[in-house]
């Protein structure tokens, strides 16, 4: 048992902190609000991008790479998105130091300051769209389907370790189409390509969604988003996909020949999701022990430790377990055979349920006089003696039931989270003492989306795909409305 | 035939841009400096990345990813690495612009101005080494191996796509070792790793060596490199594996108590290839045609293309095909069937061959009629009829032998083209007459060495791992030598 973590009781953002640092996930750095992603945290990212990536190019598209730096005048082109994206962001002025003349170091040169300012890329739009229009020229050179991983900064004043950090890695998709109906379809493939990863692969459920338009991306005609409830009741955005309509390529002057021979602008989408899926990974699935990780997405599924007290008993156990990792890998199971002789099984016990592996498995000389193996799983922290014949594929099941669990008990806290209020004091009831997603009635203006954000600190997370219709009053004004929207306090 | 592409000998710096344009792997963007990597450019960077990965992983190396900017500070605390790095980047000054008075768009907001100015990473040494010393207290945290995938920036005033680009995307490896041998071997390893890559999977032949002082990382005790020669008779430096001795762990005060208890500074290496290897492989295989690609990093290996004129012959060839793509994909070849119909098949032709692909199979009624079909190749320009029966495997091979006739010929290309010289005379006439790898004598003094780059642009490229000893005048200075060193013109 973790002993030096805070439980999600005392302490839910404390506790969060110490699994981060305790798995050994990420570290801030010295530089304000950029993290630093530890080699145990990053293998779960390669998950994620691997896995993400191997999506991506099953539904046709390809990668490409773009400049981090973006001239200073390309956000003023599309009015929200400068409004958007280019106040909080890191400005390069200059690209020269040198040496002071007091000796004290190295100093800006004032001589090589730049004509026009560069912006560190918050996301990629504007160099996009300015490079697509060499791109087409005619329906031909149409669709467009690029995805960018890259990292991306955004001068956040308050940041979390993968939830809100000035930098963070992420892939942005930038496509496009001939027509809206195109450019439609492909944003809400996208966000289906992002809810099957996000429940298949992080088990963590999601609710599809449209935002509303004091929630939409800066640029964007619709934002389509997935909507996950961690386990302190506050919403995360998992995914965004975004309808741009003809916004950027009005704004960089991309038109296309169609084929009735005619000019029209062509129709785009945005689509991306980051590190901070990390964050939600964390937050869903994790306990009071340390991380949980869902075996799909697990750099470690499986780790075998010996239990012995001679040399011979550790040869021995390494016998037997040498066929077992051979099997485990032939099922692609990924198995780290731990046999450090400085540390004791206890310790690596503790280790490994702070790191969130899946399936421990411990032998000692006990275990290989029975042919059998303690089996232990990390989700429900239960273990069983299991006989070592068939073991490779017990653990196969094994694994394929965890992640199902895992699954299973976020959707049914969910669940168990999720309420209607059909008035104000019910609404702020509901939000400060049984937090989680509030199905409730909004008259569907801007501006009692934004009083309501005002008073409860809560949000529109989304309208949900295919919401039912239901005659209702809006919590706030008491003006009709035809539907309930989904709100919560979010990250 | 590529008509459009200037020949070698017309203009080899232009045959360089034209193949780069019309294989669609990259371009220029709107930022001064920085390049767009179009997909098929940036298809053949992931395949340079996911096995350079995982020879890393092999070797014992995991990724993790420190952050984008580097507080001016830190340049100065190594004394050789600021004069290297420190001067031309880019300067992050400010962290917030605003709307202009006069609405003209958006300005740098004066009240924004960073305490400190941040670099963007030209290389992160110093950040790592910052963050190392927090990682490390004893020899048991050590050896520290780890590696990052991330894009760097140098401001340079003359840059070409690939080869010199202000932005460009690298791997940085970064180890913390106990002692002296270990970190020197570990140097050693990553270079073997390097020309291991560069050899076997992008068929170019490599000198390995190490650096003259002149030509070190700025930071190291010890430079190793792979050098390369290209068509024009100019080196390229493939790869460089550092020592650094414990010059960085000195800069940010990183010890670790030794296995007698006492403190000791910790020993370093750093090592890197970029986006730079693309400019290398184009430029040693490609011909007048355009761009040659290796097999085995090749986004297309194979392209199969239908010769037909009616739909009824098409399905017939397409039925013929698909059990031939299947056979080819079981063979982890990766294939590509163009039955674009809005394409000529004399389009095609011209299409894959400027995109390098390695192996064109093209299949017609006639060939389906003697169940054969027409295998043409990349590297030599010939084809055959070939039976259907077998055809897989005899592609299968055919690959291998294009990857071997690659490199041999690139061999061969590189031995007519290596000289020695002993005179100066015969030094500079070789240079501007026979340019290549010119093998010297020099006195071995950094002064020779900087005169020589002055008066004849060549540099040492490297000292090659066990040169042979032989007494000699150095051809500048006449002072005595004991081997010669490698010199060339270089990229």
């Amino acid at each position: 048992m973790a002993k030096n973590s805070t439980t999600r009781e005392e302490n839910y953002s404390q506790w969060y902190n110490d699994i981060v640092k305790n798995a050994d996930l990420a570290e801030n750095s010295a530089v304000r609000g950029c993290m630093v992603i530890k080699p145990y945290g990053y293998a779960i990212w390669e998950k994620v991008q691997s896995t993400l990536d191997k999506m991506f190019k099953e539904t046709g598209h390809q990668n490409a790479y773009f400049p981090l730096f973006i001239p200073k005048s390309f956000f003023s082109r599309e009015a929200s998105h400068v409004e958007g994206f280019a106040k909080e962001c890191a400005v390069v002025t200059h690209y020269r130091l040198k040496n002071a003349e007091d000796g004290s170091g190295v100093v800006v040169d004032p001589d090589a300051k730049l004509e026009e300012e560069l912006i560190v890329r918050p996301t990629s739009e504007t160099i996009i769209w300015n490079t697509y229009k060499n791109w087409i020229q005619s329906y031909r050179d149409l669709p467009i389907l690029c995805n960018q991983w890259a990292n991306v900064v955004r001068w956040e004043m308050r940041t979390r370790l993968f939830l809100r950090t000035a930098e963070f890695l992420w892939q942005e998709g930038h496509t496009a189409h001939a027509t809206r109906e195109e450019a439609v379809a492909e944003t809400e493939k996208m966000l289906h390509v992002y809810a099957d990863f996000v429940e298949n692969f992080m088990a963590i459920p999601v609710i599809k969604g449209v935002k509303s338009p004091n929630e939409r991306f800066a640029g964007a005609i619709d934002t389509y988003c997935i909507e996950a409830l961690m386990q302190d009741g506050k919403a995360l955005q998992a995914g965004t996909s975004h309808f741009l309509g003809q916004n950027f390529a009005k704004a960089f002057d991309v038109k296309f020949l169609n084929k009735e021979n005619q000019l029209e602008y062509v129709w785009a989408t945005s689509w991306g999701v980051s590190t901070r899926l990390i964050g939600a990974l964390i937050m869903t699935h994790s306990d009071d022990n340390g991380l949980v990780l869902p075996p799909n997405l697990a750099p470690i599924q499986v780790v075998i430790v010996p239990i012995y007290k001679s040399e011979d008993q550790l040869n021995a156990i390494t016998q037997k377990v040498l066929p077992l990792i051979e099997q485990l890998k032939s099922l692609n199971i990924t198995v780290k055979y731990d046999d450090d002789d400085s540390k004791r099984s206890g310790w690596k016990f503790n280790e490994y349920e702070q790191k969130g592996v899946p399936v421990r498995v411990a032998i000692g000389p006990r275990d290989l006089e029975n042919n059998e193996a303690e089996v232990a799983r990390r989700d429900t922290l239960t273990k069983e003696n299991v006989s070592c014949e068939g073991l490779a594929e017990y653990i196969q099941k094994l694994l394929a039931d965890i992640q199902n669990n895992l699954f299973q008990k976020a959707l049914s806290f969910r669940d168990t989270h999720t309420y209607k209020a059909d008035t104000w004091d019910e609404f702020v009831d509901l939000l400060d003492n049984k937090p989680g997603f509030v199905y409730a009635h909004w008259d569907g203006t801007p501006e009692t989306e934004e009083r309501i954000k005002e008073l409860s600190k809560a949000t529109i997370r989304c309208i949900p795909f295919n919401n039912p219709k239901e005659d209702g009053k809006c919590i706030l004004t008491g003006k009709p409305s035809t539907q309930r929207v989904l709100f919560a306090r979010s990250y």
